[in-house]
Formats: structure tokens, sequence, C-alpha cells
């Protein structure tokens, strides 16, 4: 029905590797989709995003809804089009977004009521609406409408949140059919929740199984659980989920988060992380991070990260990058951005690798250990 | 004694079009100085600099003593080096900056002692700091030291500081003289200044004329005078310069006024505008500037400016254009500047190539009747 397909090419224990094929192009697994939030991986242009290794990108629900407005860039050939990106696009669904950044919200079995933080303006989200903005866009790989709950709430709050989601995912499903022509191009799927209780978490995986997604996500964790317990939550979680279908860790993560997950079976992240640092002068390396602001980097004539085949690392010196981010120039956002996604993408590339030639364990201990290094110095 | 030249291989009317051969490579006259001000053309990489048609960048000496210090550019191999930017550089004297940025200035004979706009801490420029700062910073133009007065200033002000600029700029060819190797490789510039008096004018020129230059500089025009009185200033002005030098026109300017002035003789031009205006939204086109916030470009489907070759034009609609710049978007900024610098160095290439073909007076008419047509409306 959909020219969606995930093929495995290698396993390493519970890690896999292989290629998710789409309409617009393959995506090398497990794989890490830059956030374009409002249409624009920020401070890049799309072909430098694509020369840092990435083969899909995340673009907001939310964000794109209320600004330029999904029927606006529906108007003008799509998202694709719209931003120069004319490879695969992930949506979210909007229900991380409308929980964390709407205003008086009002959450009903309808739907998500909210006041734009943009502009106050009132809208709605629900799983007919977020499924019809996302087929809008043109999304290539389409997401549930889900609710999100504090982690800091009830068990009966959680268990709540996750069987409403599970009746949206069904909503979602049924809307996201009714797509004609964006049915067959696209790509839907599904997202558990149930927090870190492994029987919600079962109880989800299971009515998620039976409608039936082309992939399923992990939703509802790294919202300030802290490492450990999203880890745990991820060695009961995963494999409750299908062997055969791509497996979307939301949000996540960290460089140490990606590895740890990779080797617990997940093949699909997104995070703001090396974008949003980038901006902020942290630049990620093999060695840990380091914040280019501080005052040690004012004569380094060192690349960001020696050895680092980026266009930033191959031309400019930590010097002029520690100049730039204290003078707050757009190029240090340009380039510590750069710097980060290619990062990332070397991460991925290693991991892939790695686990077709079934050396992860080793990868895994060798990255982490040297990455850590500095986070306990 | 230096490797610089100029060679003038042709004019029309009082309009010149030749080459500024440089150690660090050649200079098409007239030309256009996208603004460097902090080590960076604001959301630029150099090679998207070199690839508008840049031949020759300017850097703020008041900028960089401030930060991040000339003593340390120059530990870290100088400007070019620090940047990336392997071509011609000018560098300013810093005295505008002084007197438009600094704060608690205290001008005497001796220079000028300010408070830095970063951190109030105190520093001095003279006409033996300038140019040493301009030679850590291992310029290829150096401009000598000059004192600028307001236009509101009385005529004894203004010849009291012409005169002031008059004996700096002795001082500044006496220090640059001291420079060894640097003299070898670099240029220095003299300053006219006198406002809008013409016998001011003269007697400025007839004394650096008298000191000896490689290239001259009109000074203390585009300060708010207006384009009517600065052209009708320039009508005298520029003839008092040798015509055998290089000629110029300091901080402009918008298009029409460069139009304008290589028309009365100037050859080299520099202005933040095409970089400043383009992170405010502003777009410079054939037909006249366009605001790309307007709410008119919502949905057009055009590139900023049907048929500029540049990349923002290849790729982009003004729609998305109006969406990165209304959403404060880091890319808008890179998009608009990439147009606007490739808008200016196309004016820059039809100037050279019209009075080459001695067709200048009806390239201006055409270009100005086109230009200003919106400005009218």
């Amino acid at each position: 029905m959909t020219r969606f397909s995930f093929d495995i090419s290698g396993t390493d224990g519970a890690a896999r590797t292989g290629v998710i094929a789409t309409e617009r192009g393959e995506i090398r697994t497990p794989a890490f989709m830059p956030v374009g939030t409002a249409a624009t991986v920020k401070a890049m242009r799309p072909e430098e995003v694509r020369a840092s290794g990435a083969d899909v990108i995340l673009g907001n629900t939310y964000h794109l809804m209320l600004r330029p407005g999904a029927e606006r860039v529906a108007k003008l050939g799509g998202l694709h089009k719209f931003m120069g990106w004319d490879r695969p696009i992930l949506t979210d669904s909007g229900g991380y977004q409308v929980m964390s950044l709407a205003e008086l919200t009002k959450v009903t079995e309808e739907g998500v009521s909210f006041a734009s933080h943009l502009d106050g303006t009132r809208h709605m989200l629900s799983p007919e609406r977020s499924i019809a903005v996302q087929r809008l866009l043109a999304s290539d790989i389409v997401m549930q409408f889900d609710q999100l709950v504090p982690t800091s709430s009830t068990f009966e709050q959680q268990r709540h949140a996750m069987e409403r989601s599970t009746r949206w995912a069904a909503r979602s499903r049924e809307e996201f059919d009714r797509g004609g022509e964006h049915v067959e191009r696209a790509a839907l799927f599904g997202i558990q929740q149930g927090a870190l209780d492994e029987t919600l978490r079962k109880a989800s995986a299971q009515a998620l199984i039976d409608i039936g997604f082309d992939g399923y996500a992990v939703g509802g964790l790294a919202v300030g659980e802290g490492q450990e317990a999203m880890l745990g939550c991820l060695d009961f979680a995963v494999d409750m989920l299908p062997a055969d279908k791509p497996r979307y860790l939301m949000g996540v993560g960290k460089p140490d988060d990606i590895v740890e997950a990779v080797a617990r079976g997940i093949d699909m992240f997104d995070c703001v992380l090396p974008t949003r640092s980038g901006r902020t002068g942290q630049a990620f390396t093999a060695d840990g991070p380091l914040n280019l602001r501080n005052a040690r980097f004012a004569e380094d004539s060192d690349p960001i990260e020696p050895g680092c085949p980026c266009p930033a690392c191959a031309t400019f010196e930590r010097a002029y990058v520690h100049h730039l981010v204290k003078s707050g120039e757009i190029l240090g956002a340009m380039l510590m951005t750069q710097h980060n996604l290619w990062f990332y993408q070397r991460i991925m590339q290693g991991l892939r690798e790695a686990i077709a030639e079934q050396r992860l364990k080793a990868f895994a201990r060798s990255f982490l250990e040297r990455y850590r290094s500095s986070l306990r110095a």
C-alpha cells in the first residue's frame, strides 16, 4: 500500500542496521534526524545539512501550523519545496509542543485546545487535525497524535494518558487512511506511552500493534527522568515493539544516550541538542562536550575537534570560533551547528558500521569511555 | 617600494575602470568592499563572500583592537588566517567608530582617548597606534588615522579637524614607513576631509598629495548630509585627488549613490548596507529595495529577485524568505545577506563593463531610472 519499507541488513545483539526506503530516498539506520523546527535546521542551508550525512530531517507540526500555516505550506507546494529539502521529512504530531509551549491548553477526549505562544490566537489539535496538518505539509513519515503527561504524574494519570493516546492512535490511523494520494506516499508511526511502567508500556505496545503501523516510536522519555531511568525503561520497552519495523526514540539525545539506545534496539533519533548547543557555544567531540565560550580557547589554534572532517574544522581554529561565539556573530552559530551535526552523523555512521561488523559492544565501550572521561574530569 | 599598483584600463568621462594589484590578489575597480566588522562579514562564510564577486573586504580597526585584540590576531597569524580570507583586506583607521561608538572620548593633538563600548576599559587611538594595529592585523590597505566632526559643526571646527587630520596623515605616513616588512606588502591611503567646503577640501587634498600616499579616500561624507549634498561635494572634491591613484569613497552607500559616485571618478566603496539590511529583511533589487517582512510576500513564489543568479535566488522563494525573516531565523539573514552582496557585486560588474565599453552614461541612466522608480511609487 505504501512504498515505505524497512530492510534490516545486519544485527548485533539487540541492535540493528539497515535501510528505510521512502519515495523521497533512503534512510540509513540507525539514523539521527536533525530538527528543522520552523522549516529550517537553524543556521544551516539544506545542502549543508545533507553534506553532514543526514538522510532525513524532522519538521514540527505545532510550529508550522501556527507559522507559516499548514494550508499556506500546502499552497506553496509542500514543506520539501518550501524549504528546499527534497529528501525524507518526518513530522511530529504536535502533541509534545502543544503541552510544553502553548498557553491556556484544555485537553479533552476530542483533542487539545490551546492559545498560540506567538500571538495568542486559539487553535485545536486533535488526531484528525494533526494528521491533516502533516498531510498538508506532505510529510513522508507521519506521527500519530498522542497525549503527554509530566513525569511527576501519578500512575492513574499516566495510565489514563496512555489509554487516551491509544484511542487517539486509532483515530490517527483512521484519518491517515482517508488520505488518498498521501497514503500511497507516506508512512504512519504509532507512539508507545506509559511513562516508566512496564505494564503500561506493554498495554500500549499491544494496542498499537493491534491497530498496525509502519513504525513504532517510544514516546514520553527524555523528559527529565534521567539517563539511568530512561535506559532502564528501554531495557523492557523496546522489545515489546515489532522487530521488523523501525523503532524511533523521540527527542533523544546526548551522544552517549544514542549509543546506549542503539545497543537496545532503537533505529531512529531526533534531538535539538546539536543545533541548539551549537548556537550557545557548546561543541560535541569524541572527548566530550566543549564550551567554546571558555577563555582557554582564546588563542587555541586547533580546530573545534582535531581530526574532524567537517568544513568548519577544515578551515577555522578554536580561537576564531571562540571570538565569534563571544561576539554573538551569526557565523559562530553556523560553524558550531555544522560541526555538531557532522559529529552526530559520524557517530551514526560508526554505529552502523560496528553493527554490520558485529563489533558494537567494543565500539560502544570505547566510545562511551572516551566520551565520558571528560564529563567525570 | 610596495607591490601595490593601480592600472587604469579604461575611462568614460570622469569614470575609470582598472585593476589594483596587491600581494594577496587583484581588485577590479570600481570595487565594492563588503564590511567584515568583527573579522566576519556577518552571516557569510568567506567562500560565500568570494563567490559573490568580492575581491577585497574591509576590517574594522576599532572593533578588532577591542575584541579579540590586535596583538592576539597577530599572534594567531594575522587577520587573513584568523578569519579564513586569503585575499586583500582594507582596514579602516578606527577614526570613525571611535567617535560614533566609543564612550567618554577625549580628543587631543596626540589622539583619541576613549572607553570601550564593550566593557568600559580605556584605550588610546592615535596615528601611531592606529597604524600599529593595522600592521598587527596584517592589513593590505592601511588607512591613515583622521579626525571626524559632526555635520552640524561650524566652519572653524571643520577647518580645525581637517588641519589636524592633515597633521595626523603625516604622522600616519611616518609610522607606516617604520613598518619594515609590512611596508613591502601593504599600501597606505590618505583621507581627504573638509566637510562640504571646497576650500577646505582643496587644502586637505593638497597637503595629502605633498605627503604622498598609495591611494586617496574621500572622508567625512555619507554622514547624514543627504545624497544631493554628497554628490555636490564629489563634483569638486574628486578631481582634487591624483588621477593615477585609487580614489575611495568611505562608507558609501546605497546602490544609486555608488553609480553616481563612479560617474564622478570614485574607484572604491565600502558600506554595511547590503549586510545590515539583509539581517533586517531589506533586499536590494534592480527595481529598488524590497522589505521581505511585508505580508504581501507571504505566498509569493518568485525568488527574492527574479533573474538573479545568486544561490539564495536559485533555490528559495520569497514566501520562504518572508517566513524566515518573520520568524527571526538565522537562515533568513544568511540568504538575504547573500542576495544583497551578489546584487552589489552585479552593479560593480555592470559599471566596470559599461566604463570599458564607454557606455556608462546610458548604463547609469537606465539603472537609476529603474532603481528609483519604485522609490517614487
